[in-house]
Parts: structure tokens; sequence; C-alpha cells
């Protein structure tokens, strides 16, 4: 068994081959001037059940390339099984045609890993959980949920509710709810008439509470913060926030900063580069969780 | 029959369009916060043949990737047939194992294409013609030469010697050297001993001749720059060079403008942005080549 790193999350990577008590495999992952990706894996893996760790964060395109060169580079290196460790699943939000002539970028994903000789894949709380069935190959699809909850039983905050941010995550809230023993509420956002801003309105109760927002991805970081705020003026005592997917593009950390969350649990699926940083972000590790399931 | 535009060459698809009497199709490419690739095709293709032009030329892997969501959207909303247009064939020098575990990226390149639903491929002076074998679907060969040859001609040289600048290249330089009617020469780099400086001797006549340097792809320029002294040092009245891919990285327009040669033409499979602007080099047009073989 070795475990390989590419450029998206080398601390991970070097996390979970400590777990399964082997050392990272030797490869370096360089640029030729033209900008073209070369790799050069660096031991003999012949035979061998291969894990390669690379989340398809941004530069999403650059990740996906170096992905699948190496897997390449792998099956033509004899590799016995080439098995994928892939915290978060980028283009995972384009996986049906919301309008005429969309792509469906997630399954396309999906077609180019296994072209290149992926074997098997091990994700993390994916935008669908139908994506899955994208692929002809066996999936993991672990769930961060455990790791968020711990976290926040460790706080041992008091009169806690579990908000999901829109209908699309209520499933998630109440895996949270149902470990912490607390109640849900959900954000029905609607639009009144075309042109009017859209109402929050909330469904359960959050006054006096304690409420924690889960979603799976924080990217402009837009929904969160407007939740948030409707918490507070809904008279929630206080606000507490927590995703898997730590995007924060954009405006997000200048929104999380100047919101009414006062700490954003997230796991490092992506590592929180330089522009990631906020004292209100907590980072907790995903590794021994992907090490079980290796 | 439409043709449709991605990011690396508007200029050259605006000029196929023109070629073959179309209006360009409408689409957009644009990338969400995060730096995903958003792809609207603005118009119907159901039923269409549709020609999508896209150099894989830097950044490649952005290139790479929005030639494969276009592939997808278009084949979702039921195109007839796909034909990608790439003048410029990115990853083609990764096309076989030189060292131990290597990737061969290009034709992983080929198998990416398929894979999203390309149904033949236009292309233009490939690093190695093999890469045509790399594909299970028709692909078109064309050649630059003959741009570069009418070019040339055009300009009345006497007394030509064309000449390639190693091994790999000689046939190419006999192509241009029969349209010119002139000899050919090739330059023969080898290293007496390890450790000891290249030499570079030429096999043929270049004193007091006009040398015509041919390659494929001049990327960083360093063979090319040192060709042309060569060439000064054996005699030769003045040296003008040519190739079809003007790739031009790192130090190429430096050493363009450093050296011996005198003009350097080139075609644009790949365009030549800002940062590889040089009085030296004359942009010639596939545009009707490519339309011609439509
Ligand atoms: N990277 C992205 N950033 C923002 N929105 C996206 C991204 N990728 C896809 N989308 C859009 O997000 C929507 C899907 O999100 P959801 O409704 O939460 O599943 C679709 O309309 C997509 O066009
Ligand atoms: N983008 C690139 N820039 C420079 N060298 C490359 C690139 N891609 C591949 N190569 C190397 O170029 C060699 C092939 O070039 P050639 O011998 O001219 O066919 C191989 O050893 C490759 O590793």
């Amino acid at each position: 068994l070795k475990v390989f790193s590419l450029n998206s999350n080398p601390e991970l990577a070097e996390e979970i081959a400590e777990q399964v008590g082997v050392e990272l495999g030797k490869s370096s992952v360089k640029r030729f001037s033209d900008g073209e990706i070369q790799i050069n894996i660096e031991e003999s893996i012949r035979g061998c059940d291969v894990f390669v760790v690379q989340s398809t964060s941004s530069p999403v395109n650059d990740h996906l390339m170096e992905l699948l060169i190496m897997i390449d580079a792998l099956k033509r290196a004899s590799a016995r099984t080439i098995n994928i460790v892939m915290p978060y699943y980028g283009y995972a939000r384009q996986d049906r045609k919301a309008r005429s002539r969309e792509p469906i970028t997630s399954k396309l994903i999906a077609d180019l890993l296994e072209t290149a000789g992926a074997d098997r894949v091990i994700t993390l709380d994916l935008h669908a959980a139908q994506i899955q069935g994208f692929f002809d190959i066996p999936i993991d699809h672990l769930l961060g949920v455990k790791i968020l909850s711990d976290y926040f039983e460790e706080k041992n905050l008091e009169d806690v509710v579990v908000v999901s941010p829109d209908h699309g995550g209520v499933s998630r809230a109440r895996m949270l709810a149902d470990r912490l023993k607390a109640p849900i509420a959900i954000i029905d956002k609607r639009r009144p008439k075309p042109n009017v801003a859209e109402v929050m309105n909330i469904v359960g109760q959050v006054e006096g509470k304690t409420a924690i927002l889960i979603d799976d991805i924080i990217d402009t970081a837009g929904t969160i913060t407007l939740a948030a705020n409707a918490m507070i003026e809904n008279g929630a005592k206080e606000v507490y926030a927590c995703c898997t997917h730590p995007v924060l593009s954009g405006p997000a950390i200048e929104r999380i900063d100047n919101s009414k969350i006062k700490e954003l649990a997230v796991t490092n699926s992506i590592p929180l580069t330089e522009d990631k940083q906020s004292p209100k972000i907590k980072q907790l590790s995903v590794g021994q969780l992907i090490a079980e399931s290796i």
C-alpha cells in the first residue's frame, strides 16, 4: 500500500500516510516552462495498491489535470489498483441541467477519472449524493458531520438549535441535530413577487437559543452570513456555523469577519491558504476518518 | 454547420467562421467565483454539425477543461457531430515513456476528448505524427509548411538553404526545401564526452547562403537561437527562422530579440499575446487552411 500526495492537500496526505503507517510516496509535480504539468514518480509502485490524495479545489483545472496525469503514470507503471482520495470534489454543483444546453460537469469529471484509470474513489460530502451514480467504479462517500458534531459536543453549548440555511440542507441539519440531541429549524427563502427582495422566513424556533448553521460548502459566504443575521434578528442568543468544504472564494472572508457568526468550524478537505485566514475559523482534520476507510 | 469559439483563439475562430460563410455561434465562457468554468451555449444546436475552435495553449489546463466542458454541453444539447479544431495540441511532447514511470499525457488527452464526446479532430503539425494513432475517431492532420513556404517564396531570397535544428526535424526541413527548391542542412549536436559541452556540427553547406531554420514548436527558443548562432559562425550570410507553433515561453522573446535571427515567421495556431511581442516576429494565418478542411 502506497500513499501519494499531489499539490492540493500535502499536509492531509502526510497525516493519512501516518495514520495508515506508511511513508508518503516519493513523487514530484512540476511545471515545464510553458505551464504543462510534469509528474515524476520516484519509486517503484509495480503491483501496489496506490492511494492518491488530491482535492479538486481551486485552481480546480490544474488540480484535476495533476490528478489525471498522475493516474495515467501510475497505470503505465503497473500499479495493482489506483484509489483516488478526493476530499473535495470540484464541479460538484454542476450536477444537472438546470437550464437548456448546460453541461453536467460533475458527470464529465467522473468519466474523466475512470478513463484515466481510477479503480476506486473515496470522497467526502458530495454536494449531491446522486453523484455517486455518475461512477461505474466503487465510490466511498464519507460524511463530515461526525467531525463537526464531535467539535460542538465538546463545547457543551446549551439550548442549541441546528439550522439549515436552505431547503436542500435539511437532512444534513437533521444528522447534526440527532448527534447533538437538538431540534432543527429551516430558513425558508422565497420571493413574494418577481423583482422584490427575498423574504427570509424561519420555520422552527430560534428565539433565545444558540443557533448552529450547517452547510456542505461555504463559497462566497453570502447564504451563511445572511442566515446568521436572520438568526439574530429572530432572537437567537448567538450563532455558530459549520461546513465540510471551506471553498471561501471572493468576498467570503470579509463577509464572515463582519458577520454575526461567532465561530465557523470547517474541515481540511480544502486547506486554508493564506488568503483564507480568519480568527473566526476553526479547522478540523478529516485525516483519521479517511485513513479508516482506506 | 456551426462554428463556436472558446477562449484560446477568438480571432482565428472568427476568421474560420467567415471563410466557411457562417456567423460565429453565440456562447459564453465565464468563471464562477471559485474559478470553476461556466459555459453557456446561447443558441440551439440540435441536429447541427458543430465545430469548436480551441488550442490547448497556455494556460493549457484551463483551455483543455473549457474544451471538454463545451463538448459535454454540446453532446447533451443533441449536436449531430462535434468536431474539434485544435490548431495547437498541448501536451504533445509527452508522447512516450522516455523514462520509467512517466505518463503519456498526449494519449491521455486523446482519451479525454473522446470520452467527453468528440467525433472528429482537426489539428496542425503534431509534435509526433504518431499521436494520430492515439485516437479512435477520425483525425485530420494539417501541415503548416505550405503557409510558411508561401511566405518565404514571396520574399525571393537568393541562395537559400533550409536547416533543421535537430535530427527529429529533417523531414519537415525537406518539405520546406522542396517547395523552395533549395538544399537542406542539419545541425548534428553531440556530446563528445559526458560533462563536456555539446558540439554543433553542421551536416551540409551553409557558407555564403541564406539559412532558413524550421521547427514545429519554438518554446523557450534555446534550440533555435543557438542554431542561428551556429549558422552565422559557419559563414551563413543571414538567418531566418520559422515554426508552426509559437509557444514562446519564459526567456523566448528576449532570446529571439538578442539573437542573430533576422525574422521569425510563425502561424496563429497560438495567438501572440501581449507578452509575446517582438518586431522580429511575423504571424501568418492558418484560417483558410483550416476552413478548407471543414
Ligand atoms: N462553482 C460554482 N459556483 C457557484 N455556482 C455554481 C458553481 N457551479 C455550479 N453552480 C450553479 O449552482 C447551481 C446548483 O447549486 P444547488 O442548487 O445548490 O445545487 C446551478 O445552477 C449551477 O449552475
Ligand atoms: N511542455 C514541455 N516543455 C518542455 N519539455 C517537455 C514538455 N513536455 C514534454 N517535454 C519533454 O520533452 C521531451 C520530448 O521532446 P522531443 O524529444 O523533442 O520529442 C520528453 O523528454 C519530455 O519529457
